[in-house]
Formats: structure tokens, sequence, C-alpha cells
């Protein structure tokens, strides 16, 4: 696997204890001359506690960041004053480890929500994580492990671009595989470059590469309490993307990497055995090209649908029918895979066999022409299964 | 069984081969001296062609219906124009076999979407189910059987209630097991009274009785396009309901027929092993608590949590969090079967063994008090199984 490592982070992970499994539960990345970051959170107005805090500690530092703490297997949420004192020891017992101030380190959590956060098992594996520290590959994927939950395989991407004949790098770390849902949902991101940018220049770039990327993927419709994108620039690299164009090659840099990232999320969704990718057109607005692909992609008789890879498109035409958009039901079009299954809203002969022996395949598209109106929308979504059902009822989130 | 018929019906079923299982899938109710009829239908766009043909023909007729013709098995939706033919010559058939005008027959149909209607099978069976009428139970029991698509039990409740001194009856057969959402879902309702009511009278009993039952139960938040709830009085009685009261006497009779038909649709959902009442209170206005329950009741993670008999209130609390509505997550609390598990936000100590046994019984109340505000909202829902998935995998709607 060619993964590049941009210059100017440490990464390292430890077991502190905190899952359940043993699994290594805690990671750190460092930039040890410091990196300007900016990041986005979850629209669910119950935050975990390490969202406030983050949010709290980007504010006082003006994006200057030293190192990320981020541990799986408990979420800090729903725990109160508590949980806010115990993202702040953690961060301010790193800081002191680290002879920075409290609020160049950022914090984030994934796992059950609603126990009391076991401050002393983090704080205690810091000089564990701390020793372990190292620039290699082997690193990155360690915490690219250490934030798995339900995740079954580590999610990774890396992509470089040149400025000036000097290249730049862009990495990216992600953990994610249930309550996936645009706007974010259980979703930690951890974007990584050496280019020497400003925190403003990174909140341009970040802004429009999740919106293209993570919000527009969908496996269950939740939305995390915890979900955090940050993107760190160390300047390690002595590069800075002054013009325009270099801008924007950074931009498409960064989203690539989130695409890739969100594509891995919804693959290794919970239970998620098929990645549909969703497009809507002919709608009357982009608006409303949305609202039928989010019904769509949340309806439980499309998702099932799907998990049995049964070309059932009366079951798409009836959650289009029911997504809240006027239209008319008669100018309605869908293919499955490439193959016409109903025009003007009703069947037209198509190759059954061919259609369900594409819809078991691992990922394909399905196209929903609402009529003739400008409006388009697309989203990757999944399908269920039974052992999403599985998964979710024996697990304590 | 104790079953109250009222007077002025004759029920019927027959076998016409629509079902692949080869189970009676065409019912009958004739009201041979005619009664008043008022319908609600689906707010799905994408109304099946028996939903257009019954809205037309209630108009037409002014309300004055002879006749009801069901099947299950093809639900003659997302059939175009030869669905829409085939509805109005199945009508044509009976009425010419009743010697009545076409308006007077109100068709049913529910089953797969998007397959031809075999009206050939349906126009061929009518002699058949003509010739099995009869005003007894088990005729009703007939009818509630051959409406069933995926329900595992036929769904009958009557009632009744005096008018100076003498008994109205009410009955009601339903079916429904999937796609059940607010604003009525795969529901099929007829209720039937021997009450003497104009069809004005009918309309206003109706609509509060359908709002406050069927429209408050949620299994999979799919709505179907086939929902269809129609109230026919044949006036055999010789009551009128003229006073006030007899009016409230009467929607009290109705809305218990719903409530109770509404309870076993929930219970018989595809895959229900648990039936939760979901009660949301101190929202900011009735609106927002209606949205938090929604949120609830659609939520994947809840609804799986539920499956488990995982006292999981974080992810209550999540769902809350995301519903859109503007609250303080620090003044939310929560009970499961009556036992508080969340208060401000966080958690309490509680019997988790004994929350864990009370969410295993076939039904209990999960209660959510968003703050202190006014607005309350109730919603019968029920949980996410593997079963579910299953049998919507495998079966074509």
């Amino acid at each position: 696997m060619s993964l590049h490592v941009p210059r100017g982070f440490l990464f390292a992970s430890t077991t502190a204890g905190i899952k359940a499994s043993g699994n290594p539960d805690v990671a750190l990345v460092e930039a040890p001359a410091g990196a300007n970051a900016a990041a986005m959170f979850t629209s669910n107005r119950v935050a975990a506690a390490p969202v406030t805090v983050g949010r709290e500690h980007l504010r006082a530092s003006r994006g200057n960041i030293r190192a990320l703490i981020i541990n799986a297997g408990n979420a800090n949420c729903a725990t109160g004053a508590d949980g806010l004192a115990a993202a702040r020891d953690s961060c301010s017992a790193l800081a002191s480890l680290l002879s920075v101030k409290s609020e160049q380190i950022f914090p984030s959590s994934t796992g059950i929500i609603g126990v009391p956060f076991p401050t002393a098992k983090l704080v205690d594996a810091l000089p564990a994580v701390l020793a372990n520290r190292r620039d290699d590959k082997a690193a990155v994927f360690d915490v690219a492990r250490a934030i798995m939950t339900t995740d079954t395989r580590m999610k990774t991407h890396s992509t470089s671009f040149s400025i000036e004949n000097q290249e730049v790098c862009v990495l990216g770390v992600a953990k994610g595989a249930g309550m996936i849902h645009p706007n974010m949902a259980t979703l930690l991101v951890y974007l990584f470059t050496d280019l020497d940018a400003p925190v403003a220049q990174l909140r341009r770039v970040l802004r429009p590469a999740v919106g293209e990327t993570f919000n527009t993927i969908s496996i269950d419709g939740d939305t995390s309490t915890n979900d955090t994108v940050v993107l760190m620039a160390s300047g390690a690299s002595g590069v800075k993307a002054r013009t325009l164009g270099d801008e924007l090659a950074f931009k498409k840099a960064v989203t690539e990497v989130c695409a890739s990232l969100a594509a891995q999320v919804v693959a290794d969704g919970e239970g998620v055995v098929h990645s549909v990718l969703l497009q809507v057109d002919g709608a009357p607005s982009r608006a409303a090209a949305d609202r039928i692909a989010r019904t769509l992609a949340h309806s439980l008789l499309v998702k099932t649908a799907w998990a049995g890879a049964d070309p059932n498109w009366g079951r798409l035409l009836a959650a289009v029918g029911r997504s809240g958009v006027s239209l008319d039901p008669n100018a309605v079009a869908i293919w499955i895979g490439g193959e016409k299954v109903c025009d003007h809203g009703a069947a037209v002969p198509f190759d059954s066999v061919a259609v369900h022996r594409r819809m078991s395949e691992p990922s394909y598209e399905i196209r929903v022409q609402v009529g003739r109106g400008d409006g388009a929308a697309r989203i990757l979504t999944s399908d269920l299964t039974a052992e999403y059902v599985r998964i979710n009822a024996d697990y304590s989130t």
C-alpha cells in the first residue's frame, strides 16, 4: 500500500484499556513544530464533551494546534459537567507533558454514549503513547487502527501535488461505520498536510471538500454526537499556496482524500454488502433533488430491497412519491445499473436477471429522473442488511 | 371472539388466483340497500389506480356506495393508463352484476407495485364472491383474511353504543404490516356502521379518528401508495345521531375501533417483537414534540436497540439532538418502562436488569421530557429486527 506521509507530524497509538476488547484505543498525532488547523463538527445539538472542548481550544489557540489526542471505546457524550472536566483534564495532562498550552491540544472520542469517561486510564497511557511517536507509514496505520470501533477495516488515503516543482502531501485517516449521515456522523476524520497554509486558507478548503464528500454519504440516517473533521497543516514542506491555482490544487488534493475516505466509510458501513450511488436529476430544484435522494437513501423498504438485490423499482417510485416534493409521478424514469426499469411512472420490459446480477455486485448506480427540471443531487449510500440489525441490537454504542 | 356485525352489510371472499400463495385474495362488502361513505387516502404523490378511481367514484356518487371490491396480491400501482382502466373495468363488471352505477363501487388493492393488474382474474371471480355473501361473523373474518398480504394475523374490532336505548354497531376490518407510517401506509381499513348518518357527518367523525389513531403509528417510516380508510353507514339501525352528544358517542366508537386496529397493525408489523408507545413532552411546541417523536420512531439505531431490549438511552438522546428542534440537551430526561434512565442530559443510576426485563415484554412505554415547554406528542411504534430485513429483502412488495 502506497501511503505518503506528510512531513512535520509524528503518529502513535497505545492500549489504555478503554475498549472492552483490549485492542489499542488511544492515538496521538503530534506536530512537533506546531500546526495550523481548521475543523468541522457534528450538527447534532447533543454534542460530546470533546467536540465542545475541541471548538474552545481551536478558538483560544487561534487554530494553532500541537497535538491530537483521540480515544475509542468511550464517546464522552451525555456525561455532563464531569465529561467536560474529563476532556479538559486529558488535554491539560498531555499539554503538561509536551510543555505547551492546554488549548493547543485537540481532543476526540468515539464509542459508547452516557458512560463516565475513564480519564485516569487515558492520562496513565500518555507516557506510553508519547514513547511510540514515529513519522512512518506503520505509525499512521497504528493510529488508523486505534480509532476503530465497529469498523472492520482501517481507512487511510494520501495524495500529493506540486507547487513550483515542490511536492506537497495530503494524508487522511478516518473511522466510521454506523450513524453515517449527511452532515457527518460518528465520523472522525483527520487530514494532514505539510503545506504552509494559514488557518483561513484551511477553512476555505475544508468546508467545500467536506460538503462534496462526507456530507453526501448516508448509511442509516443517524447523526452522531461526536463527528469531527480536522485539517492540520505543519508547513514542513516550506511551500505556500499563494495563487488561486495553487489553492485549487490543494483543495483538489484534500477533496480527493476526503472522497476516498467517504467511499471507504460507506463500503465498511455496519452490515453493508452493497454501496449504491444514487443520482437524482430532472427535479424542480437542487433542494428537491436532494430531498428525494435522501428519502430514497433512508427508506427501509428501498434499502432492504437492495440487500436482496431485488430490482423492485416500485419501492423506489413509492419513496419518490412520499418525499414531499411536488412532482408528476407519470414523468418519473428509473435506471438500475444503467438499465431502464421504469418510464413514465410505469413498468418497461427489462432483463431482470441481468439487473439482479448487477445489483449483486458490491457497488452500482441508480438514477432517478424526476421530470424535466434542472435540479440534480447525488448521494452515496448502502443497503440495509439483517447483519446491520444484529450489530446494532447487540452492541451498546 | 365477540364481534358485533352491523346490520345492512353482506361480507364475502373468494380465491381469484392473484396471490401467488393460492390463498383467498378477493373480498366484497355489499350494502344491499346502499350506504353513505367517507374516505381518506394516502398522502403519497404516487397514488395507486384504485385510490384515484375510489376518489372519483365517491365524488360522482356523492358518497353513495353499494359495494367495496378489494383484492390482495397486486396493488395496481405504477401501472399507468392500463391500471386506471383495470380499476374502472373491475368496478363496471361488479356494477353490472349488481345492477347499479359503476361509481357506486369502491375499489381497493394491495400487493406488489408495478405489475400489470390481472383484471380478468378479478372479473372472473365476481360471481363466486357474490355467491358467498353472508351477514355473519364468519363472513367478516373471511374478508379480514382475504385482504392480508404479509400480515400474520387478521385484524378486526367492533364496538357498540346506544342512542335513545337503541344499539348502534361499529365494525372495523384492517390489513397492514409494513410501510406503516403516520399519514397512513399500506393500510387498508374498512369501517362499517348501521347508524343512519349523512356523508358530512361521516367525514366529520372519520378525520379526527384517523388523526388520533392511524396517523400516530409508525413501523418503518415508509408511506404506501394505496392507503385507504373508508367509513360506510348503512342506516339499517334506523337510528340517527342528531345531537352533539350522540355524534360524540359515534365518534368515540369509531375512534375506539380505529385505535384497536392501529395497535393490532403495529403489533403485527413485519418482524415486530416490541411495540413501543413513545411519549414526548416539555417540547417548545406540539410540532416540535411531534418532530422529536418521529425522529426517534424512525432512527435505525434506536429501533435496533429496542430489538435487543438494550436500555441504550444514549441513542435516544442522540436522536433527540439531531431532530432539528432547538433544545437544551442538559434539560432532557428519559424514562424507559417507567424507570428514569437519564436526567439533565446525563446518566442516572438505574436498575439495568429490571429495565432490560421490562424491554423484553411485547409492549412498553418510553417517555422523553425535552424541557419545560408545553408541547407534547405521542406515537405508537416498533422495534426493527433482522426478521424485518429478511421479510423485505426476500419479498417483492
